[in-house]
């Protein structure tokens, strides 16, 4: 497609929103109500879990036009794109402006090449190193310095950045995006004790990822152990996350950066997991879980809805007294029972 | 070795197990007891630390064989692998049906070699970047996308994976694993702070990683600043762990993910340190320790034993109570002690 | 430079210390005061936040000589080299002392470079892989593996270790360092929600470091989803970190490993940040604040000091009654004031 300027009316067919205002005008660009310039559009709408309030921007903005509700557009004078979810509408507007340099189907010559890949002309293969008896789909996108082991399938549409990981065996659906420094199918944390010696599990099961995922930067998916790690469909899994074998994350459930997940944890469906959370292992999160950020979850949620764990800092001289304190709770909770209470 | 399958038999044999059964039949994989089909393996026996409830899925298995203790096998009619710890002889066998692609000694033709280096015959190295001053002893298995600095020793039997680094002068015993993405030796976090501004201390110290030693994926253990950071021998690092300069691991001791070791800690020898752990800088923590994950250990630790600090998630709003009230603790505990209690 | 040895004499030119003792005493090493060998130097001062307690090696370490106070050298019989801040100057000399092997200037036949490259004749660019229109400054050094994507800005004196990748866009002050695996770049975190499926928002900024700051191993700053990331001038940041879209690191800030850093996030200057905290994300921290290890900051903190929230372990099964209990603080609460209290 072509690069901005875009008429409204051209954005306005594309978000299926009804414009009010001047079809001709031209945006070059988005930004937040505050910030926003002519020739910018910008957005009023609910962000994931937030009500980010914008609100009082709207009258003043620079805008040249504005997603909006139905509700706020009543009052709105300027040029209006009226959705049901403005939020999600910028969200698509989004790829519309997106500047990331487009690739193109091509084998890169440094490429290295295993024997009896099945690589799609539209693919776009840069210098990389491809094991044997893989397939890469239609349009897949391969950075540079990836290494993708042997056996390996990356479905059409899949975007890898520069310098991913992926071991043997590991199926990848359609769409998925990967990014740098990502691994999956690394050996799970595996094995067993004899007499003060570790002797290693070797991790029999691979690890399958469904489509329109999205892993973030340097987070690692480990292999099973004798079955697969799983990732579901539409599953969006931040940066420095730490998936363990054979866990499984539920379809459409999104997990922010820094978290870990057991080995073995089944984590639900639209469930939605904060930063820097740890699950433990061989528990179970029900479907439509919210663990906020900085959490511990020990044992496994039947009942869907928002648990939390995390405590948040005091001034540092207040806060030694909690500590020193926290484990007299008992004896005062002993006492408080000898009173009679 | 041949690939599967295995006469019982031969797996007896291999295992040093007492076969009660068809020494004929033949084993093409491993499979928990609910889960296998016939021509599969399974076992019963204790997860490290745990112990697993499978001994119900015993009497009605698939298994065509099960590796079991003494005990657990007197009523067991089917074909039984009779050992000390089935556990131990489940890991071992793994090892023979591992589908991981064998490497074979090599030089890949796109492989940056520097000057002086000491490359084992029998060792693989992919196209990989490996610097002036670099041994590589035998059987090593360097992968695509590393990058080994000046003066590294790599010792017998290594196997780094794709994309691991090795900063100068680390050294590296024999059989040590890395996984995908670990950093080896980058600088420790020193500086020292000059009216504001910070003036780094370069870290003239390296890493020393000895025998048998396991590195997870994205694993980062920093070189010392005047002295060496250690790894001893037969330590398990999981993913995504932080080993700041001039720690300390002892021996044996394994270490789950997304833990961090503060520098010049030293950890003693057999522990066992659960995922998400946090280890202050300058503290030793005795041999033999447990800590349990999401802890944090912010003094040493003389008595060995199990530790724990972590959290477990409430329901939001109970929690939200928690986080207020947590501060009002030393308040309660002075009233109380007014009330004469 | 010359290699050591280095006289006394030279090395107190470089450190504007005063000289006390034997100009010409050869120097090859630095060391700690109670390991310390004849020919190495040594110091005695205070380490950023902390007194270590080194005062009693003094008198019998064997160091040629020792960086000290004035006070403290006093009563020193040996060499010392006067100054104010010994820390400081030790730090200043282990420049003189790293063994790290020096780059020079020259391309690597097997790097892969884009179009319409502007790199300084000085770099040193090693087998790596540069986008198209990229800056490469005077004395940069770029490792083997980076990978430094289109239109990035790199500007003298960077020196980038193997294997980091720098997405497009993105602009790098002078002196910069970063560490292997270290991306830069990558996209935040960002999707709406449309009824249970997520929809990416293409993340539209990018990341702007400034000069002289370090990033370490495996750490990821995402760039901005409509404004830039921002890392000011001094930042140090330790190895796998997470910094989030829209984040702003003030200047001169230090940020200890695997801390994450929320969306949004705005970090004074002159903070000082422990390892393994998680900064919530649109919150604010005060300039100069202190946030101690495995905190959690929930909420802005608008005045400077020292804060806190990690708890530290206690054998397990006392931890396990203040688990139990903790909830029941607010029971005990309401039954305390029942009481009258």
């Amino acid at each position: 497609m072509m690069p901005p300027p875009y008429t409204l009316n051209e954005i306005a067919k594309f978000l299926h929103a009804e414009l009010k205002g001047d079809q001709q005008c031209l945006i070059i660009g988005v930004a937040p109500l505050d910030k926003a310039e002519q020739g910018q559009v910008s957005f009023l709408g609910k962000v994931a879990g937030f009500v980010h309030n914008y609100r009082k921007h709207l009258a003043s903005t620079k805008a040249s036009a504005v997603i909006l509700s139905a509700a706020d557009a009543k009052d709105f004078s300027g040029n209006a794109l009226i959705v049901d979810n403005p939020y999600v509408a910028y969200a698509k507007l989004t790829s519309w402006f997106c500047k990331e340099p487009k690739s193109f189907a091509y084998v890169h010559p440094q490429a290295v090449l295993g024997r009896n890949c099945n690589i799609h002309p539209s693919a776009s293969i840069a210098n990389c190193t491809i094991g044997n008896d893989v397939n890469i789909g239609a349009d897949a996108i391969i950075g540079a310095g990836c290494v993708i082991g042997d056996n390996v399938t990356v479905d059409d549409g899949c975007h890898f950045y520069a310098n991913v990981v992926i071991y043997y065996d590991v199926q990848i659906g359609k769409r998925v995006i990967i990014h740098s420094g990502a691994v999956i199918g690394a050996d799970g944390f595996g094995m067993a004790n004899d007499k003060g010696l570790w002797i290693k599990i070797h991790q029999l099961g691979s690890v399958i990822v469904g489509d329109d995922v999205e892993i973030g930067a340097n987070t690692c998916v480990d292999r099973g152990a004798l079955d697969d790690t799983v990732i579901e469909n539409g599953v969006k899994l931040d940066n420095l996350i730490q998936i363990g074998h054979n866990a499984r994350i539920g379809a459409h459930t999104a997990i922010a950066g820094c978290t870990a997940v057991g080995g073995g944890a089944i984590v639900g469906k639209y469930c939605m997991i904060g930063g820097d959370v740890t699950l433990n292992g061989h528990i179970e999160i029900a479907d439509k879980t919210i663990i906020t950020g900085s959490s511990t979850v020990g044992r496994s949620i039947t009942n869907p809805g928002v648990y939390s764990s995390a405590l948040t800092v005091q001034p540092h001289r207040e806060w030694l007294k909690v500590v020193v304190q926290l484990p007299q709770l008992s004896k005062l909770i002993n006492k408080f029972k000898q009173l009679g209470a």
